[in-house]
């Protein structure tokens, strides 16, 4: 855990003071630069000491066989891994014989600092070697956001006191050793040497160039570096490569007041079908375009890509400075994973480590995209058009399975499913509901017709042919999906999940809608107006557990007539669960591990009455341990719908103080996309009450004690709006895009471009008392 | 599939007429001879060809990991799979030059007979080799059934027409090349060379020893052989050994009319804790006392054994002479696996084959178990005495899954859990009310109060703690079980299974029960007043799901109500289903694998009355497709009791032919103890209608057309009864043993030294239409 303030709380910016080597592994993925193609753990230039050493390009994985103890049909034979490529970041420094290593000499002084408006890396060390040598060395590094293969590192050193000698070996170096290991299931499986060297060409002023291609799935890999140099006269400059390492040598004494400067350029490329004198020209050409805007110019770009991005997605808070801080450090790495993406996916982690082996799942549709789509739209677009690519595959898998339709992986890299627990992965069918509901999403927010047309229908028609053969209707007539696991990963394989079922209600429908309003199109997919009511009337039917007796929903079908977890019984360090109980005990009793019948009640909120929410919200948090990190920030948004808002205020802090402070202890895998984009969701649909649907917008602001302003910025429609939320009123503004109307608190009114202001209301606190499991209350905000 | 009529149907004999190398392999587990403690696959004497070389020893195993491609709480980390140990059958023999092969030459005759009353398999061989010259060879192998440890061959080969030179080498061989590979994860593991060797002792006229030890399970196994040889004048012999091997050598010259004859006795110990010498000296010792009895005493030995064991046990049938042959092979195959345990398991094949990795189920306890109870009660009772001993494993076990009690393993040899695939391994917690059954069954039928006292009560009270563990009352007072899996294993992890809770409803009631009336004892045990009045309470209140709507039970909670598997669009070459479709898909679904409510109809048949009985069984057979051969017999039986005749009559057949005509096709990983068991079962609870409890023993015999009488003996509370049933009447008579009562179609009568006779009733066919899915029903008997 990282002990805070192990960061300093600013609002722009991550910074270290000094370098802990305990935590270096967590720090490296707080401080990863990524632009969706390109990931970079933050390891020190020096390469040694790491947590993790991490290069990653999207979607360049290994495979490897998946055992099983006892195989089955329908198994995937093979998993995929996300692969460590060619670490290009490499930057050595010897001082007068000493090499540069934080572990030895003294370190006067380290800073570490991210900054969210200029998208870069920056660190200063202060050292003294073994021997007494003093040297400052300084290095910004960036990922290009508009250089989409490139990224640099502007490093300089000079002594302090007395000249020294220095030589800086700028590298290539592919199948680094990743000694790392936790034992724990979720981080990545280790692949030794995945790369096969088929060039290596070092070049002392030009560019060097090494590609391989991993072992398995055959995917050619590219990397390129090239320097500009300046140091005193007699500087003198080398290079050499040889196996898996591309070497440029520089040699220069230094007196004091001298620097030697440099700006390392690299670039990247795969593919799985281009030859290596393609990919060898290819990030050579990427060099050149870098090359030409030049470090000063990359950073300019880098600036002022962030702060158009920033127009649209900035979140304010006045309150609580360590949510402001981190809301937008999670927004910079939402846009890190998903500027570049051009169709390929958001993995859990980003590419910010190889926790989850660099898979991609639902949390991407159902936490991610949300956020993206009113914040950045045209990469919520581009992630589902991954979805869309990998769709022939999705339907090989439902014709597999003996379904018709498409079949989503719960867990992939490259489209094929990778789940080797199928009651918790490919029993998850509502992943295919989750995407179509970021379609819905997606084209409800832009009105993007080509997209609905060439991406929506295809993915909601797909989906919903699933649900047709998933489901059946009982004897009663109802719609029953029977034997499917939710979100909640502690149960599986129930009959009528009613996350499930309401969210493939919403896929029929929506899938119908869509067929009836494009038919022709609709047509071309092979689509009957007799199939379109077929969806439409399962939606109609669809069946929804309710206890009478205890005036609650089910999760599924007898959920709340098992026996409830012993709470009391459970000790405190015999959380995580899963990691203390079998899953057989788990499944069939009353605990759940994160937000399900109550993601419901937010997403669906329409499908139930407010007493209802009341109800179902205080049963299910009784009996939620949160072992998740999918679920702090549903339960803020459902907290301040049914104004417990101390509690959806301290849930807020969970969400978004997940990797800043470590809550899981698996920062070190990669910081957790899904609960950053829960920092954003908790404010905006939490204490600005947003809901979007059917071309309107609502909100519905409140704010916890503590909280004296929020204010955030959408875009819906073509229109960017701003609304500004104080304890006494709401603002309301229309920065661009033509009038519309809106709903505040229920009450709708018209918007141009002058602000509109209503009385922000006064919640009373929830009749009904709401408690967690002992030990299991999120940590409430001290607000200074 | 072994092509009936590859043996010939004669009642007390199993006899191949000629040798089909095609179905070798599953001759070699046919014609498997075994005393429960040594088992020889029916390999050749000369070793090759083979379809699997087998001998194996009751519980020697080797360990080997079990992967996960996703690891969970509680899975076993380790498997253990059956070791085919040294080989002591093999004999080779070169006739003038050219090794006796059947593959090479003319085969001019060959017969195996497997004699049910003998106890021996012999062999008539009738060859020309290559180059021509012709002999006869002939052999005779035993497992003796008195001596423990021991086998032996006499063996016999003369020429034919012109004289020869002869080498016989007689061998033991460790570790085999088993290139035997189905690619059906229900065959073994196949390990390569598990055995190290520790010793290796040639000896020319002596006791040739060789002693190996497993490498990772660190059993120590030891084999020895010497022979009687009886040749010509001139007769050599030799002896060498070296790594694996120990050979034997003789050679002679025989002349038409001369004949080179020979026995091969062999003997094996094992242990986890003995040294190599003292097992060097047991084995050598066992080879001593068989020797004492010489050849001709084993034979003598033998016979004696089994007249016995027939006295109690035999079955007699007329009008399906097929039947009547299965039936006895059932038998002979059970007293084979058990005859001489003495307190090891008895495998799902027995020592037949090294299919489902040489592990023990459940399948023990609910059908062999209950044939031996009545007809060989001693190895009931030893076999449970395993059961026992592996009781701190199995609170081991319990106490790391988080529950009180003992939780048997679902599979497994060494008495660790060894199920890789929880949802049908682990939670399948039936395991331990069936182990409850077959005590309570074996105490009932035999009155063995020292029994009950020293591991009936202890193997009670284990598992009656757990279903207080794992049970729970809900807001109705009813005692639910949730999440477990049934013994259909189409189904998996659903509440209140029928099965279960009636099964562990009984096993709480019998704890108490027998906790009460060895109080002192119960005490000792940690068992208070308290504790019994809880599992009366649970016992009494436990729940059984029954649909109102159709009038019938549910298999578990919300069964009925569920999809029905698409029958008419599953092909015939889909079937097993589990090969072809996902688990996923089978769970949720009304489809059945085997007989799991209507085991329930049978072994707790009180439970039902007459009209449900045949309402459930009726709709169950409807959805039940026998891919498992653990369910023909069950369904003879109920339908028996329901007065459909015929199709008793016909799943009679399917269970008795199971591996005399390999019905599903794996009989060469050995034969199915289950399934032969159920042959007696059909019989005598199906046509005679026995049951028993409570110190009573009923009958309600009737006979389907074509079978003329059944005549069946069984062993209860030290009587010995038969009972003769023909169309008209039935006769009981009390070959020994004291005065009792019976009952006869529900009427009681008392039975001394004289026979009474009863009209046999007469059935109507039922009344509900019985069908099962298309294309599943079982092959009508054909009666000539």
């Amino acid at each position: 855990m990282i002990q805070h303030p192990a960061f300093a709380v600013e609002p722009w910016a991550v910074r270290e003071h000094t370098l802990h080597l305990d935590v270096l592994a967590q720090t490296e993925s707080v401080f990863a630069l990524s632009n969706g193609h390109i990931g970079l753990r933050g390891n020190l230039d020096e390469g040694e000491p790491h947590g993790q050493p991490g290069t990653y390009l999207n979607s360049v994985y290994e495979l490897r066989p998946l055992p099983y103890a006892e195989a089955g049909y329908g198994y995937p034979e093979s998993g995929q891994t996300v692969v460590n490529v060619t670490n290009g970041k490499l930057i050595r420094l010897m001082v007068d014989d000493e090499p540069f290593d934080v572990r030895y000499g003294t370190l006067h002084e380290h800073e570490r600092v991210l900054d969210l408006r200029a998208g870069t890396l920056t660190r200063r060390a202060h050292w003294s070697s073994p021997t007494g040598t003093e040297v400052r060395v300084t290095s910004t590094r960036l990922v290009s956001f508009t250089h989409r293969a490139v990224a640099a590192i502007h490093y300089e050193v000079e002594p302090v006191g007395r000249p020294c000698g220095v030589v800086v070996q700028s590298e290539l170096v592919a199948n680094e050793t990743v000694a790392y290991e936790t034992g724990d299931p979720r981080a990545a499986a280790v692949l030794e040497s995945p790369l096969v060297l088929e060039e290596n060409t070092p070049a002392k002023e030009g560019v060097a160039i090494m590609v391989h291609s991993t072992r398995v799935s055959r995917l050619r890999v590219a990397a390129a570096m090239c320097h500009d140099i300046d140091g005193p006269e007699g500087t003198r400059v080398d290079a050499d490569g040889a196996h898996d390492v591309s070497r440029v040598t520089i040699a220069t004494r230094l007196k004091p007041g001298q620097k030697l400067r440099l700006v390392k350029f690299f670039s990247y490329g795969w593919s799985a079908k281009r030859s290596r004198p393609a990919m060898h020209d290819q990030v050579v050409a990427a060099l050149a375009a870098a090359r030409l805007a030049g470090w000063e110019g990359l950073l300019a770009e880098q600036r002022r890509f962030l702060e158009e991005f920033w127009a649209g997605a900035d979140v304010e808070l006045d309150g609580d400075p360590e949510v402001q801080q981190a809301v937008r450090f999670g927004l910079f790495h939402l846009v890190q994973a998903s500027a570049r993406l051009e169709n390929r996916p958001i993995p859990g982690k980003g590419l910010t480590g190889s926790g989850y082996d660099g898979h991609a799942f639902w949390d991407t549709e159902m936490f991610v995209l949300p956020v993206l789509t009113y914040t950045y739209p045209r990469a919520a677009a581009d992630a589902l058009a991954w979805r869309q690519s990998i769709l022939p595959k999705a339907q090989k898998r439902a014709t597999q399975l003996g379904f018709s339709g498409a079949a989503f992986p719960w867990r992939t890299i490259n489209g094929e499913e990778c789940s080797g627990y199928w009651p918790a992965g490919t029993a998850a069918f509502h992943i295919n509901a989750d995407i179509a509901d970021a379609v819905v999403r997606y084209v409800d927010a832009t009105k993007d017709t080509s997209f609905e047309r060439s991406t929506g229908l295809p993915l909601l028609a797909a989906t919903a042919r699933l649900w047709c053969a998933l489901g059946h209707h009982d004897a009663q007539g109802r719609y029953r999906i029977d034997g499917v696991t939710g979100p909640d990963e502690y149960s599986a394989v129930a009959d009528d999940n009613v996350y499930t079922n309401l969210m493939a209600e919403q896929n029929l429908r929506e899938a119908a809608e869509a067929a009836s309003r494009h038919f022709e199109l609709a047509q071309r997919l092979g689509i009957t107006l007799d199939e379109i009511a077929t969806w439409r009337d399962a939606a109609a039917s669809m069946y929804v557990p309710y206890d009478e007796r205890l005036g609650v929903h089910c999760q599924s079908e007898g959920f709340t007539r098992h026996a409830t977890w012993d709470f009391e019984g459970t000790r405190p360090e015999q959380y995580p669960l899963l990691l203390h109980f079998p899953y057989f005990d788990l499944y069939r009793k009353q605990v759940v591990k994160q937000a399900d019948l109550v993601l419901a009640l937010h997403l669906r909120g329409g499908a139930f009455t407010p007493e209802e929410k009341l109800r179902d919200f205080a049963y299910y948090e009784a009996i939620t341990v949160r072992d998740s990190s999918l679920s702090a920030c549903t339960q803020a948004v459902m907290a301040a719908e049914v104004g417990a808002l101390d509690l959806a205020h301290a849930y807020l802090g969970e969400a978004a103080l997940m990797d800043l402070a470590d809550l899981e202890h698996n920062t070190m895998d990669g910081v957790h996309m899904a609960s950053l984009a829960g920092a954003w969701i908790a404010l905006v649909c939490g204490f600005g009450g947003m809901r979007a649907g059917g071309g309107h917008i609502c909100f519905a602001p409140k704010l916890p004690p503590g909280i004296t302003r929020l204010a955030f910025r959408l875009r819906y429609r073509g229109r960017l709006l701003r609304v500004g939320v104080t304890p006494a009123s709401t603002t309301y503004r229309l920065l661009s895009g033509p009038p519309m109307t809106l709903t505040h608190h229920g009450h709708r009114f018209s918007i141009d471009g002058r602000p509109v202001t209503h009385p922000t209301v006064k919640v009373s606190p929830p009749e009904v008392s709401i408690r967690q499991p002992p030990g299991r209350e999120p940590a409430p905000r001290q607000i200074p």
